[in-house]
């Protein structure tokens, strides 16, 4: 069987002329609306309030952020300074992040001033052209895990959390990324849905498997042990923001439960991941930087009002004391498997496939 | 150290001549409104629709629901069949139902029919003050638990979910039993409250904790993991909707989570419950009856609108396929102990805390 090409059924983020456009993922599933991004300010706001989310698409949106700041003509070392620095304080954990502004960084700064914008243009293009080919790849190295199951029971049942399909990527996305190609093979492959409170990405992960045609079955977050125990779920794979060089993966805030709940049920957790969310400078989980988003996103929810506009409402007064942490650390020990654009390691043996990253 | 008696500022449910006024726990928290239940049809709607839920209140209601029942005139061993059948079927996890339903047909059968009546409302009473009298010995048997651990620490630190506290019952609460025992006591106690999606639950237990001065923090459920992985919480207790005779425990889907992140920490599991939940008959987890609620209450979500009335909002189009278990099983493997009017037992151990109940 061949999977054939997946393509992103609306853009994530592109290019048009000196703007980005970008899907407004906090209208979702509601509203299917672009927004347009004019500067480096734009970008910024973009990344910290969450209407792009999804570590590689982070990376994307940041590299075309340091565009759209020195295409408005300084393009001076102090720019260049001043935009990696806004830039990198969006969000701490998915290293996706960091990785791009690097990328861009070691591109432009040894550039003349006058060449810098062009090739910002250039290198973020570059930047998500990569992440396009790594979701291919990482589907395809995954697509035999799918396919193995699904040959001894006649379909597979996948469980994921939040959401790492084509909406948090360049291309099809990271831990869906094996379900398309599974899909676009012609394999039975069924989906269970965590809705991932407190901000739902469940419910663009459904979104997105709804559009795809791929069927799948929302859950609350809750219910995912009940449902690995009674043998309901083949496989999880997730995605993840940052992967430190013992395999300790930091993901969505949740992921670990689940992870847990597969060892006890002897089902297989895998992460699937391209090269740019692997931080070996990060010697485990301990040294991953959790985001705390704060109570708000606890004490409120975004729900579709009578009119099918988004609407905020209030779940508890906002006086409620709330903790927020927006991800988790899933222990290597947890890990089946790592899927990346280079293949399948099992966490503790990353350096195998990344021999240059030194171990 | 002595705990001063709870009492419950407003009654979850009390006679009101020949009805009874409940507290409907689908307005809460924003809301504080009671409810008169006139006939047996009102007591079967007040549980199916959760107006009243928590596995002790679930079982005084059901009480009440056979007094109102045979109140009408008709106490026929037809019209004590029909109302245990009605109020039977109302909801099938929680055991407490079934046994108090047994226990007003135990004490109702063997009377003529004349005398039923005024002996089902003092039935139900009885059944009502012995819950309250359970939650008050299951507060002070679990008070020392938490004496210890604030004697080592300065304070505890109690992760719950769903609700087990007062509003789940007729006295103090199951888990919050001990809470409420060490607050009363001086002892510095803060409680994780747990969103427990799809009902939210957990807004029961911010709201109840508030009223009574006790400091807590509320969490999405994801957030329980990475808590207990960093060491934030000193103890885990839940209450329970049935018991097995080996210990395995049937609670709010959810629990089992907690309880394998508990584990994984090192941080001890407990389950809160009176003999009503404890179900003998039911060798293990395997045997007990796990209600499926639907997939509305996945799909949609109740909040507090503009006014503060609340409303039901869609999270994802009804047409959306989703699972909704509405209870997970604990295996007793995971629980330290089970904390009883009678005393703590390992949850192994429970026939030694209930000889009579054979083994």
């Amino acid at each position: 069987m061949t999977a054939t090409r997946f393509t992103q059924p609306v853009p994530t983020l592109c290019r048009d002329r000196d703007s980005v456009l970008i899907l407004d993922q906090t209208r979702l599933p509601w509203r299917c609306e672009q927004r347009r991004l004019s500067t480096l300010d734009d970008a910024a706001e973009a990344i910290r309030a969450m209407w792009v989310r999804g570590a590689p698409l982070i990376g994307g949106t940041a590299a075309y952020g340091v565009a759209l700041a020195l295409g408005g003509g300084d393009a001076s070392d102090a720019a260049l300074a001043h935009a990696h620095r806004c830039l990198a304080a969006t969000r701490p954990t998915a290293v996706n992040l960091q990785w791009a502004l690097a990328r861009m960084l070691g591109r432009l700064q040894p550039l003349p001033p006058a060449a810098r914008a062009e090739a910002a243009w250039a290198e973020a293009a570059a930047i998500c052209a990569d992440d396009d080919a790594c979701c291919e790849a990482i589907g395809l190295h995954g697509l035999p895990l799918l396919q193995a199951i699904a040959e001894r029971r006649g379909k597979v049942r996948v469980m994921t959390h939040c959401n790492a399909g084509w909406l948090a990527t360049l291309g099809a996305g990271t831990a869906l990324a094996p379900v398309y190609a599974a899909h676009l093979a012609g394999i039975a492959v069924e989906v269970w849905v965590s809705e991932t409170r407190p901000r739902n990405q469940g419910l663009l992960t459904a979104w997105e498997l709804s559009e795809a045609g791929v069927p799948h079955t929302l859950i609350a977050d809750n219910a995912a042990g009940l449902l690995l125990m009674r043998g309901e779920v083949d496989i999880v794979i997730t995605g993840a923001d940052r992967i430190a060089a013992n395999g300790d993966s930091a993901n969505k805030v949740g992921t670990y439960l689940k992870a847990l709940a597969a060892r006890a049920a002897d089902v297989p957790f895998y992460i699937a991941a391209p090269h740019s969310t692997l931080d070996f400078a990060c010697a485990d989980g301990a040294a991953i930087p959790i985001e705390d988003r704060g109570a708000a996103e606890v004490c409120r929810i975004r729900a579709a009002g009578a009119d099918g506009e988004p609407v905020e409402l209030q779940l508890a007064p906002d006086s409620t004391a709330a903790v927020n942490p927006a991800f988790d650390v899933t222990p290597a020990g947890l890990i089946a498997g790592i899927i990346t654009e280079r293949g399948i390691a099992p966490p503790n043996a990353l350096h195998s496939l990344y021999p240059e990253a030194g171990s």
